[in-house]
């Protein structure tokens, strides 16, 4: 059984020495090993998958690192290797998102536990998609409502024990407050190449502006609107023949990959927020 | 011998029936056809190619469809495809851009005359370009001079009868008076994917931005800085560990194709103007 | 309500003026044309987008068009653009194809009707699937039982007035005396960037050959093997720390939208067969 | 000044830490470290580039490692970050990556020397590429001069010390024993997204067979024609509309990149040879 140590701290000689030194010590054997020097902000960021040599044992590790994470003033977490994240997924009208991750949750694409679906439209909406058990939450919105909706969402959040949220094309925006709730743990899809074409109707603007590629963005949600960290990118080609409807058809392909790639990321530990960044290691 | 026929005009019925009853009628056999009808704007755009059948004359045939133009009130042109558009290239301190189109246009792939290439640098910035005999002409520019300089480049385009301004990574940006002048006919590389950093050091600004692709845009140039019509876009993966020395190095890359591409289409008169937009027939 | 006019006949000069004046004589207004002359085999491919003008009629315009037809000696249809084709998809064990061509259907992203699938395995394998009352046949095979089971797979084709049957996924070869039934209509979708990697398991020849990009081919099905005329392919980067299960986990998004367009092509008329190869009009 | 160890060896714990160990100890910072455990072929690989931490000397430092690389059993090297390799290239008729290669080198893009060109072709062939001193060796080849012509490019690879071989579209098969002296440092691009359409005129069986995307790669030189380790690849969209000559004037951009970003990668030691395949860390 294998694990995942993540870490990040200011950069100084010897981190992955005494990171190496440590495990060998401890009788684990490194499988994978990515480490990040950024030399714009001065920050080391690392992440290890090691297991046991024989029948060295695993736990207790957390322990005994934390000497070496102090040293070197690190944030850090191990985490077991097949950990399912627990995951809430907001929605809106449009389930092309949801009805993926669904579906690559289910056959084991995406390493996490749904623990519930938020949905500003009522059940009926979804009506093809079978849920197998995953809690539906229809929570309307408002603007008068706004405040105790999204009390109601983070409640689902806190009492589901989700460790994260997506956004799967839900178009409502959330709160400074909700925001800084669930910082660095909440993955938002756009539906553009940021940062290009921010805010509403990106495909609209897109068709105006006449561009000859579309893309989408998943990235963290922060306070400024579509300005969170970016986590992954894609785009197609597109031509004056699109139509903004064609683009609306052809965006959803590319909105699919792209988040399901960065929640997979996410699930899989391999991105670091580094300020208004991401450190995303290659899976 | 083949010709191309480009047109445009408000839609209305019976356009690709008059073309096409036209060229029979004068022994063309259509070898290439291809059109637009732009919902939006209600304009038509046509791109056909003909060659004679047997014997039958070429010339004289837009005396001929004068009546046709008149009738549908269209914008047309009739052009041999062996014309080569006869090109100014304008550069400014990195070369990479023409230094593969003046390869291109060597090797066969783009139809073109070059006429002249007007730099802001001295000849010796570009010692290992072979030029070949085209005429290289050092306009450096200066806050106080930029008139005196525009209105030598404009004598250099007349004098030379340059059909069309390719601007290759010349960092200077045109007066309105000259972008006037230019209207239509002139090509702006752009180092960024576009409408995403505009205006100076986009790779920087990507790499601030923390994009996961990079990517660059040709487009004809109009008074609003980087805002004219886009004729084609490109882009490439980058990842955190890209520096903005890197991001340079591998826009290298995506700017060299997409000009050359935009050019190409240009040449070959596949591309028109809507509005804002362009009109890209595929080659 | 607009019309689709698909043709091909050996090339000539005056057929897009026939077209044309037809269309036009007969109060039909050219909305959208394609046109391409296969130089390599002397023949010409031609769609055609028309509605009428005012109140002028749609319907008897084939037994019109049969004369001009017969003078060029074409292949053609003419189809309503509102036709829903009649689909049958056939599927083995794994259900991302026909999972996401059911959602894609569902949300009116492929102008078809589902008519049937017809599965090696149990319905049971696609618990989650809701399928909202689409005929599900398990027609299981086995060595001996093949050309029982292919028997069926035709009854069920004819019964249920199937004009088109994509292969999602189906595992099984089938012979070639239902090849020839299904000529043309008959869309697959092979897991590796064809010619490379025919056959079984592409995705471990693709591991083992230690290639950088994986792809997928949709292609119509012939009697040679993975060889017939090829419709669509797409790609997408790999790396030497991919897995074969990890290619064989990337290859699923590509094979569902290379499947995708491919199908959406076909119903559209966008796609000709042209000997061994295809011409395909962008959408 | 920093410096890159390279190091494989059969995978075992400890490596890690022993490197972490070993370079810690010697007063050096990893600034950079990538490593791959194969676990299909048991083998280990290892990059670090490192630089000494204050006035830590970083000469004799081989000295010191050689005995962690023979507890190992280690294959390893040390080479300053700095090191300019020595490469000559081979060309045939067409110069396109030759000039690429050149201009690149020439701009900083790759740390190389380049000590020479040998062609098949005389200069005049090149008459527009500015050499700029890099000795040109004209070595026509016929069938019954092959011998002498590999023995004297051989010659001129030993005397001017070249570490690398460019094979810049050189459209001559080298001989077993050539190859067997060029081992793993003889680069070739192929006009093709192998392993389809190896050997001869690759556009034209992409033509015939009607793929949609065309492709180049670059591997190592072995025995077996066009299946050496693949160290990249990439690909292009086409379409039916696109000739023969049309897919060798877009392969050609395609040959450019792959070719470049290969031997950028080899120069940076990124690139690994695991037995038939490569093992490329990201730049």
């Amino acid at each position: 059984m294998s694990s995942i140590l993540t870490l990040s701290c200011r950069n100084r000689p010897g981190i992955v020495g005494a990171v190496g030194h440590f495990l060998h010590a401890h009788g684990q054997d490194i499988r994978e090993a990515q480490q990040f020097d950024d030399r714009a902000s001065g920050r080391f960021f690392m992440r290890v998958v090691f297991a046991p040599v024989g029948d060295a044992p695993s736990s207790g590790l957390e322990a005994e690192f934390a000497a070496v994470g102090r040293e070197f003033g690190m944030d850090w977490e191990i985490t077991p290797s097949g950990h399912r994240m627990r995951t809430m997924i907001l929605v809106s009208r449009f389930d092309h998102c949801l009805v993926d991750l669904v579906y690559r949750q289910r056959i084991g694409e995406l390493p996490m536990d749904i623990v519930g679906v938020i949905a500003n439209h009522p059940r009926e909406s979804y009506a093809h998609l079978d849920l197998d058990g995953i809690p539906f939450h229809h929570l309307p919105i408002a603007p008068d409502t706004k405040m105790e909706q999204e009390a109601e969402v983070w409640r689902l959040m806190r009492e589901s024990g989700a460790e994260l949220a997506i956004l799967a094309r839900y178009m409502q925006v959330l709160s400074d407050g909700l925001v800084a709730k669930l910082a660095g743990r909440c993955i938002n899809i756009h539906h553009s190449f940021l940062p290009g074409f921010k805010g509403a109707k990106p495909y609209h603007q897109a068709y105006a502006r006449g561009v000859k590629l579309i893309g989408a963005t998943a990235h963290y949600v922060t306070t400024a609107l579509d300005e969170g960290p970016i986590i992954e990118q894609d785009v197609e080609r597109i031509s004056h023949g699109d139509t903004p409807e064609a683009l609306v058809r052809k965006g959803r392909d590319i909105e699919r990959r792209v988040l399901a790639r960065a929640v997979l990321g996410h699930l899989e530990r391999r991105v670091f927020i580094s300020g208004s960044k991401t450190v995303v290691f290659a899976g």
